[in-house]
């Protein structure tokens, strides 16, 4: 490893690619010019993009060749086995290698995720990895796992969910003892299933801060949890549902505003009120979502993410990297094993 | 049966009670003169309620002596057992005898399932409950269920509900076909858990208009399907969600319009369009989901329901009484199950 951190980008992911990830890492360093960003991607393209940005690769900033793309909606199984030279792949070797700390990328969740599984490997004891992201919430923001990556989870999957993200917490936002809730249903008759009952137990058997179950509405009410803990089709579901909800909810008022000549007035009085509302709930400071339980830091960027949410992932992965997330996550869930959960 | 539709109101269910089942009553009776209603409750507690609101009971509005109430966070079991004379089991009750048509109650949600289970019994063919609601989007509004009635639901279970909202779709939005869509998680690579791709392969051979697997984001996009299907967990965990979010957009518009004199006077400026917007996302207005698969209407309101909501959820329970929504729903599950999935 590198004196400064060395973040291998993969440049052609995501909807848009090299226009977006090229700007964003030469914004970035203007922040952290001690940062090393490793583009990998098609070198002629990848050249010509920086040249026309009127910034030459320099030793922070290089250009690493890989003469294949992951489709947005290519199946894992065939980016695994077809792509073998594709940026995401020669990104992810780059950190398997050493050569990079960490590996931001915007492209096809599915394949990130299987091919980071092939090439970090997992940590001891986890099966497969688990995309946990920020929250923003009334009181600040909450850590939430899984956020899609493994659909009807065991009850010891959640249970390493809540290891993995009591970790991430205490090291991200500098908590000492994260709270750690699990997402569950109300109803009194039905008080959730049977694996959330048992990850229940074995959670608060650990040596975890377990605050308990957490509903859906603590979320973004905030003080419930630092993290929220659930399978990853429910994360998915309650996270895509909040993007079309938020998007639904900016739509109308823009278009209230729209209504005709006066409202359209009363717009322009009020533009830095809604401009200041925009940027709190403005979704590209939260872009970014990592992939614990590898061997290695992987930030996933929104496909969609534009040049500042593309630093915003950039910067994740650089707050991992000085606290060394898989190495913290590893002794934990070492610790955890031995001594609260006996194979 | 009455000429005119006669709904059971339980008066003293929800945080409020009375004081919002009867004003409530007074208001919908405006628009609904011809409506019957029964107050079920504390007799002297009601009557002396109605007179403070300067109203008589007459032969459209009369009072039900039930000498219980089920507590909002009592046990589905200990509600059962132990509250036989409740104003919620009272109510059910005047539907199963047919004195009314319909019963609206703001009480616990596990006791309203458990109680209108043990005393209307379920429609042939259907397990337990399911609890459906209308949600707003961009283009209109969806139905969305199940909404928490049930977790770990089987396929088998999944196609039902399909079909029951597909009834209650045609029903209330009078849609000839409503398109169905069965909601799922997209990452390619784990797309769906076996529950849902089984329940996929049902709803497309039957004949219900099964459009395909929706995302979270597609609920509030709208014009994806008029009928979500999902599981209880989820469901419940989604709309959940999705009300925590909307009080978090809400805070954080008013907490900048409050940010000082001027912005407060660019708020005062703005008020019809931020009055227009309220409304727009005023989720008092989607107030009232439908216990579906029980042999008669059950209709549970917010627990936190005010009167413009509570009146709402009458509304909905007045719409199914017009459409015969149980009948209907027994009718379309018996063909479906006779001619598409033989037993």
């Amino acid at each position: 490893m590198s004196k400064f951190p060395t973040i291998a980008l993969d440049a052609m992911g995501g909807d848009i690619g090299p226009d977006v990830v090229l700007p964003a890492a030469v914004e970035i360093r203007k922040k952290y010019p001690e940062l090393n960003l490793i583009l990998v991607g098609q070198e002629d393209r990848l050249q010509a993009d920086l040249a026309s940005l009127g910034v030459k690769p320099d030793e922070r900033l290089t250009i690493h060749h890989a003469s294949q793309v992951v489709d947005m909606d290519e199946s894992a199984s065939s980016a695994l086995r077809g792509k073998k030279d594709s940026s995401m792949r020669v990104a992810l070797n780059l950190v398997k290698q050493g050569d990079a700390d960490a590996c931001v990328s915007a492209g096809n969740t599915g394949a990130l995720m299987a091919t980071g599984r092939f090439v970090l490997k997992m940590l001891p004891g986890i099966d497969r990895p688990a995309i946990i992201s920020a929250l923003p919430s009334m009181t600040g923001h909450s850590h939430m796992l899984d956020l899609g990556a493994n659909v009807d989870c065991t009850s010891e999957q959640l249970f390493q969910f809540a290891v993995m993200g009591s970790v991430l917490s205490s090291v991200v936002d500098n908590v000492e003892r994260p709270r750690i809730g699990l997402l569950n249903i109300g109803e009194e008759e039905i008080k959730g299933n049977e694996r959330v009952k048992l990850a229940a137990q074995l959670i608060s058997a650990s040596k975890l801060n377990y605050v308990g179950f957490v509903e859906g509405d603590d979320i973004y009410k905030g003080g419930a949890a630092d993290v929220i803990v659930c399978d990853g089709f429910i994360g998915n579901v309650s996270l895509k549902t909040s993007e079309g909800l938020a998007r639904m909810v900016g739509h109308f008022l823009k278009q209230e505003f729209n209504r005709n000549i006066l409202t359209r007035l009363m717009a322009l009085v009020s533009l830095p009120v809604l401009k200041a509302f925009k940027r709190r709930i403005d979704a590209r400071r939260y872009n970014g979502a990592s992939l614990l339980g590898l061997r290695g830091i992987v930030i996933k960027s929104h496909g969609g993410a534009d040049i500042l949410a593309f630093g915003n992932a950039i910067e994740i992965a650089i707050k991992e990297i000085h606290q060394a997330l898989p190495e913290r996550i590893n002794a934990e869930l070492e610790g955890m094993m031995s001594t609260e959960q006996p194979a």
